[in-house]
């Protein structure tokens, strides 16, 4: 971009801009990248991240594995790989692990640490963004107000910033997904939890406290209980835990033949065999999924409705199940929502997949160093975090 | 506030800030206040709205009243008025309405239309605010796309702007109401409609189309039809028209008989009816209440989980029912809503009441004034929105 595009898309001044990109290009974060067209007098130049600069650590903590990627400074991903953790063995064992994974990705590579610029997190918990700090997290037993960045400071000399790995999802995706030009979007992502990344203005949107997009407990009015203690959330009712309870019910019932064979044989239902089962055209299999991407579409009306975006982009191992789902949840949106909210909006199935947090995790950093926010130099945290 | 105060709160650079700082000084807009503390140095020169630079014109605009109000350029009301109107009348003849009763304001206080330095607007419809053109407004026949900006260009020199009755709601609470340092909250309307304004990181929120805040049709599961064609709306639910068709039922079947005597006697029942009951001790009265602002809390509660604000404001004619209402509706908030989200959540009624409107369209004009916006001038959009 150029620094007149900078200024446009930031708000800021055009001298204030010229500062911010002198400091970046002393410190070889951006370079030039060509020259621009005029529009009349001396043609501008245009300004790129410095993809040379260093590396970033990814890591997208889930609730059974761990997925660890270095990138450059571009947040493209050189190599990545995952491992089998359990959360709930608590913070020190399994940063121990994902540690081990990093170290061996990096020797693997011949990345060395000194090289390192930054390393990004998502953990499904909510985060204190600005301490780094998870808060109160329902499926994470162990880790409230675990200070994260100050195991990272121990091993390596550079930030790490921390964050909800739904917000790093939609962060990855309004970076180098579907579109950066969209202002106003919002992530979904259906897997075993449900939960969602709100982009507001441009920018992550994570409210007062940092539990913005919370949506896994909307109530959707059906009678099941929740693990929250509450009936008819969303997630209890369209998650991926609720779709596998169903499909074992059709198949010990015998409703579905397609799946009662699956359970006797294998033990047990994923959502794998459900997805099995609509290839092998067993309506039930079909209806099952239909009927989530309805309640989800359902929701996701109210929040068009509430927050008036112009892009909705579905994530997370549900959405894996493609068409089916992703027109039942269409179907539900458009019933719900008003004409104006639904005119120009985009409903979109998330085209990084599974790669979109740890994209996320890369851009967070990128985004906070570029930024030059001066809170997050271990020096800084390793004191004020305890 | 200082210049560096304001470099805070804008995110501009200081010398940015002494840019505008010297250009409103210049255009009178604002005054030197007082020299505030030293921190050390020098003492910092505090900088605040000159009331006196001139007038502004705030309309309100309901589906059966208007209110106008002259205020200062502090967004101090001078004195209001309201009139009758039917807005299906169509735009013409209601607007040339208002400004018989704007002109009558003027003369009875001596202002003269060179002193106007601007006109704000709230309709009852979803509004491009950019172009201050209603879009697809569902109880405004007659108004789609009108030019009001147009209109009332040709009677004053000065920019005029319009927005969604309930987005200035929320501006005018959060200039002038409960708290100007709460950078995240959610007004809702509750009325003959229901309806929320957001205030996101500090700024109103109006989404992608302008149609953000729209809560109305969420879906909360019960059975009732709503005029928009869907079943279970918010609205058709828990809004001021429910209510009241539920208390003439009440009273037909005699199962309140205090409502039964008052219907008898007057022929029609009005809220007002309802919140006497209240007072009167009608436990079916009190329960109608009670079982709107529970229905209201729900949805609260999402939007709550989904955007984590600091403060909910709670206005509109149902919200003058007072502690009863809003019990429940705190009561429905912290039923389903996530720890997190409402460990540091004020709920709040009103405080602006009835003015939140008007104050709030008097801040959006001199907000938009001092932002400098020369998009509005009337020359400009006279040719552009034709």
């Amino acid at each position: 971009m150029s620094k007149t595009a900078l200024a446009d898309k930031s708000g800021l001044s055009l001298s204030a801009v010229s500062d911010h990109v002198e400091r970046l290009l002393t410190e070889k974060l951006i370079k030039v990248a060509n020259v621009g067209k005029s529009s009349g007098g001396r043609k501008p130049r245009l300004y790129t991240l410095n993809r040379h600069a260093g590396n970033v650590v990814a890591i997208e903590l889930g609730t059974s594995s761990v997925r660890v990627a270095l990138c450059d400074f571009d947040c493209s991903i050189i190599c990545h790989d995952r491992a089998a953790v359990d959360l709930a063995e608590g913070p020190e064992n399994v940063l121990k692990r994902v540690l081990a994974l990093t170290g061996k990705l990096m020797s693997g590579h011949g990345i060395r640490k000194e090289t390192v610029m930054g390393i990004g997190i998502g953990i499904p918990s909510p985060v204190e963004f600005i301490s780094g700090l998870p808060v109160s997290p329902p499926i994470m037993p162990g880790w409230d107000r675990y200070p994260i960045r100050e195991f990272w400071a121990k091993h390596f000399n550079c930030p790490c910033y921390v964050d909800n790995d739904v917000n790093v999802m939609a962060l990855g995706e309004h970076a180098k997904g579907l579109s950066f030009e969209v202002d106003n979007m919002i992530y979904v992502k259906i897997g075993t939890g449900i939960g969602a990344g709100v982009i507001c203005d441009g920018s992550l949107y994570r409210g007062a406290s940092g539990s913005a997009g919370d949506i896994g407990h909307f109530d959707v009015g059906a009678d099941v209980l929740c693990w929250c203690g509450n009936t008819g959330c969303l997630e209890a009712t369209a998650g991926g835990k609720a779709i596998a309870g169903k499909a074992r019910e059709l198949a010990v019932t015998g409703r579905s033949r397609f799946l009662q064979t699956v359970l006797q044989e294998k033990g047990e239902l994923s959502l794998k065999d459900i997805r099995a089962g609509i290839e092998q055209l067993d309506p039930l299999c079909t209806e099952l999924i239909r009927e989530s991407g309805e309640w989800v579409g359902r929701v996701i009306a109210s929040l068009v409705n509430f927050s008036n975006p112009s892009l909705v982009v579905i994530g997370g191992g549900v959405a894996e199940f493609g068409d089916v789902f992703l027109a039942s949840v269409r179907q539900g949106i458009y019933r719900r929502s008003l004409p104006l909210a639904t005119r120009h909006l985009q409903i979109n199935k998330s085209i990084l997949g599974k790669m979109s947090g740890l994209i996320g995790c890369a851009f967070m950093t990128v985004d906070q160093l570029i930024l030059g926010s001066t809170d997050n130099k271990p020096e800084t945290f390793l004191t004020s975090s305890r």
